[in-house]
């Protein structure tokens, strides 16, 4: 497969391609780094890279911005930061890749686990989780030729002790494990699927 | 208790009203209805809104627009005008209004069941009924002062008849079921729950 790893210079990223590498084709993606840049914030950036990788099988996004701070003091700009980064950008590379991706491809985006179990600080990012989950469920019946999709939800992953702080009684999950769930979604079978890595 | 149920007009929000003007004041709120005028999508217009009606116990929003059509030719802009209207604008009533609301408060939002139970030509709605059923997770472990938020999520209401085609197998639900939700929300104590009304 040709499979194209947006955010594939980063914590989660590094690991999902060395877990994919084997056997399979892997076109890295940052905004700065990797083979092919791309800002997710930005349609037309999204629909360049598209054009530039040609055919492909899968992509896989860990790549998003969200904001963190005190709901008593956010701002719409900063809960619109999120929206237009993790919950527009994921969106747009399913909007805009469909009309890209190879018959019976998949879309895999990163959500996490705080939509489901909020942390203090992370009202907007877990609203965009929230989204992200649910619309890989509603897109998952609409994708036509066979075409799959699925979110990875990690909890705090073990290489980011910085979030350690911020996520009490939260047991860091392994990369091993984190990098596993998005190949069980990019070679497994399923679709709308939200695979939570606790 | 002094209630601002902004959508009160509508086909929900007067079954709301109905539901709770027995011993409350009710302010009645539309974009062109009612008491007071707010535009959701327009956070100055929210602002406005709470410096006219003065302190309030509790806010009600069934208003929010989210676009309908099939994913294969979703553009980023029809996805954003759910993303502006029902999503930000709700959000914006709790970022805004927590600064207005008086102590021991609550904030009620409408999603819908969506979010959980798609339906084709829904991608965009059940994504942003993703993200308020965690927002209101989220925001609920920091408000301050006793201020509760609840969401309400009502399946297709038996009043928008317009509407069950899209529904295939959803069992229409009755009105006062729905403002039975509302009515648990803003006099019950509970908080960050998601009410789904099935
Ligand atoms: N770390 C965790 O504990 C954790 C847990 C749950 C969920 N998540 C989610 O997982 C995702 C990735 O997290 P991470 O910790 O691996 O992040 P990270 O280490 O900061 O890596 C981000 C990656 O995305 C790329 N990138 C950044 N902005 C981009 C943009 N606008 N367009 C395209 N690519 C962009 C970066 O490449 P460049 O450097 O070239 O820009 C990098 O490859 C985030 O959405 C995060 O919310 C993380
Ligand atoms: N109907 C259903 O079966 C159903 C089921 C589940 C969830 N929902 C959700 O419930 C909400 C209300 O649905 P509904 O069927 O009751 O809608 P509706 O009959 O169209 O009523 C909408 C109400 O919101 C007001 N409104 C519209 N745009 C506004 C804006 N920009 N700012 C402030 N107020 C605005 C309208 O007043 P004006 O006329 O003055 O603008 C009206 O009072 C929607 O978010 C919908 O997604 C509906």
């Amino acid at each position: 497969m040709k499979i194209i790893i947006i955010g594939a210079t980063g914590t989660i990223g590094k690991h999902v391609v060395k877990a994919l590498e084997n056997g399979h084709e892997i076109i890295q993606v940052g905004s700065k780094s990797g083979d092919f840049q791309v800002d997710i914030a930005d349609a037309a950036s999204i629909k360049a890279l598209f054009e530039k990788v040609g055919p492909f099988d899968a992509v896989v996004s860990t790549a998003g911005y969200g904001h963190f701070g005190p709901l008593a003091d956010m701002t719409e700009n900063e809960f619109r930061a999120g929206v237009d980064s993790k919950l527009m950008g994921q969106v747009n590379l399913v909007l805009i890749g469909q009309k890209y991706i190879n018959p019976n491809g998949s879309f895999t985006l990163t959500s996490g686990t705080m939509g489901d179990d909020p942390i203090i600080l992370g009202a907007a990012v877990s609203a965009i989780n929230g989204a992200i989950d649910a619309f890989v469920r509603a897109a998952a019946i609409e994708l036509k030729n066979g075409v799959r999709i699925n979110a990875v939800g990690p909890d705090v992953v073990e290489e980011s002790p910085g979030y350690f702080p911020f996520f009490p009684g939260h047991v860091p999950v392994s990369m091993h494990r984190v990098a596993q769930a998005y190949v069980k979604s990019v070679a497994g079978g399923q679709t709308g699927q939200n695979y939570k890595v606790l």
